[in-house]
């Protein structure tokens, strides 16, 4: 059985034209001339158009501070660009057979401008617009503009606190399921086949990592057999409804001992801190400062082995990414995962997460299931 | 239910080997110093190797003829890169935190080369290699070498082989199931359903298009309802253990009108003629041409209205194409889709697609299930 399908609020024309014309005025304030968008994650968020197919076929948003947004496609595609849920807020042109696209793409650019081009964008097509205005200069999206995606409106906060609910859901429903005498490749089928069941209608990833696999943060699911005493790492994503969810919650299969109880509830203590330290203007490093003081002061601080979080939204890891040295402030709407973990190499790894967004007045959790150690048969 | 999985017969570090050795001599035949290859389709079939995300932090697969196969990786994904069954053929060097991945990018190119760039190269890596080594050029594989993954191997067309088989089950169900009151969209959710449980593990479309809605071969599926007397397109596709299934077979709810048996009648023979034509050195055009000149002579040239065909791989939409001007000629392991169709605006539309393999005394279809116009309720 599926869940029945809860359509979520569709976006406007509205919502389109004001991430349009915030992503303008934010590309104006970096000294951007603007912004070219090829299909991918910014072209979906910022006027609700996805190709059918990535293609060869240049298709190309234009973004200037000032200016009407231009969407640039192939002629057959027009109808499709006029369906998309922002198209009453830009103005579509079309290149037709034999035409050249790129000449197409330069009649609306300026000559000498400074261009940031999305990370998606394909070599192709820089190839092109370079060869047709070879004066003008581009900037990769990730370095000119970081943030561009980074802070969400709340109707695309609500998708995400959905998808996040039905990743709570496979989480319940997994703990009743049995681990011991099976491998993880099929718990992690399982776990894709609830994703699925609870309305992904993408999965990312869905990792499980008993025993010493779940040591290596990297580790996805191997043929090893799970067995009483493992420690479990679960760690799911997928996108629903266009936006995503990714969270991690560590079992034990049957009685912990000592030391595993300890590992979890100082993981578990690291994870609550952060989230408390979830405000506006508070810097990214300063939540990973957190987790990782919790993990140090409990004496576990060289089994910290990575970051503590990372954006997330019609992608499953982009901007913010909450590291040492990510000065960028919270600000409300920001999403990201909070997924502070200790590796003890050979023997066994614990990682929780939850998304949370932040909000003028705190952190806000996009998951919801219980932090303590779950036993599983 | 799902298929019980079946272990295709796995490519070894020999099929790697040849077909880097391949590609890197073809590049070489068409003057390019070497070919530099970004994660994607190219990367996968090329060295086996898939980075678990798409990310902003460079990989890059380096050949040239007569020398050893180079792959640049971040030092966190070395261990994933040296686990892929491609690497006991290429040498792995890996850039580590705090190093500029472009100069070490450099380091295994010539200054002033000529590089084929991999179409699914995002802009920032193509711009950062343009910034290390200003004199070097760059062209598109797509126009300096569109065959590059055009021929492939026994192991590929069986994966293909395999893939079409699991599409031909699908029709084969979905032929029971009701269509008369049901939505497009719900038969089109029913085929993605039944591509995943015949071991599918990416759905690219299921397209439904009934009555009027057949007759734009750009539809997907829509919220119409199906009644009798509506003639229906079904076209899906999908990827299976890593290569792809395209068929298209067009059914009818209860008994057909003569013309539209006609029409049926017409593609058929188009389909079934263009096959016949398959064989080594007949140019692509020249399968659109016969196919195109079934339907012409039977009256109906002014409603076909694209290609007869693209090819598919590890993608289900890249060259070659079997289009007017491509002169291409074909050669046995290359592997295309003959889908020949007539639309008529308002009123309906067929269309009938088999993936095909040109051997060396012939076609083969990889898509078995009859053409004749299947009746459902």
């Amino acid at each position: 059985m599926t869940d029945p399908p809860v359509t979520p609020v569709a976006f406007t024309e509205q919502d389109y034209a004001a991430r349009m014309d915030r992503a303008a005025r934010d590309a104006a304030a970096t000294g951007l001339t603007g912004l070219l968008i090829a299909p991918g994650p910014d072209l979906l968020r910022l006027c609700g158009y996805r190709p059918a197919t990535p293609t060869e076929r240049l298709t190309l948003l234009v973004l200037a501070a000032g200016s009407e947004p231009r969407l640039l496609v192939p002629a057959s595609e027009r109808p499709d660009a006029e369906a998309a849920p922002g198209a009453g807020a830009l103005r579509i042109s079309a290149w037709g057979h034999g035409q050249d696209p790129y000449a197409a793409a330069a009649g609306l650019l300026r000559p000498h401008g400074r261009y940031g081009i999305s990370d998606s964008t394909w070599a192709p097509h820089l190839l092109g617009l370079q060869e047709a205005l070879p004066s003008a200069t581009y900037r990769p999206l990730t370095t000119a503009l970081p943030m561009l995606r980074a802070i969400k409106d709340e109707h695309e906060v609500a998708r995400l606190a959905a998808a996040g609910a039905a990743a709570d859901a496979v989480y319940e429903e997994i703990l009743s399921v049995r681990f011991t005498g099976r491998r993880e490749t099929e718990l992690a089928a399982d776990l894709a086949h609830l994703l699925r069941r609870h309305g992904h209608s993408q999965v990312d990833f869905t990792v499980v990592g008993s025993g010493p696999n779940g040591a290596n943060p990297r580790h996805r699911a191997a043929e090893r057999t799970i067995a009483v005493g493992d420690m479990v790492v679960l760690d799911f994503a997928g996108l629903k409804d266009g936006y995503g969810a990714d969270t991690t919650r560590t079992v034990h299969v049957g009685a912990p001992t000592d030391e595993e109880r300890q590992v979890h509830e100082i993981v578990r203590a690291a994870q609550q801190a952060a989230f408390e330290a979830v405000r506006p203007d508070v810097p990214c490093e300063e939540i990973d400062r957190v987790a990782r003081g919790v993990i140090e002061d409990a004496g576990y601080g060289e089994y910290v082995v990575h970051r503590t979080g990372h954006g997330i939204g019609v992608t499953t890891r982009e901007p913010p990414y909450l590291v040492e040295g990510e000065r960028q402030p919270l600000a409300p709407g920001m999403c990201f995962s909070i997924e502070p973990g200790v590796y003890l190499p050979g023997r066994f790894g614990v990682r929780i997460e939850d998304v949370v967004t932040c909000t003028e007045t705190g952190g806000r959790r996009l998951n919801t299931t219980p932090h303590e150690m779950a036993i599983v048969t």
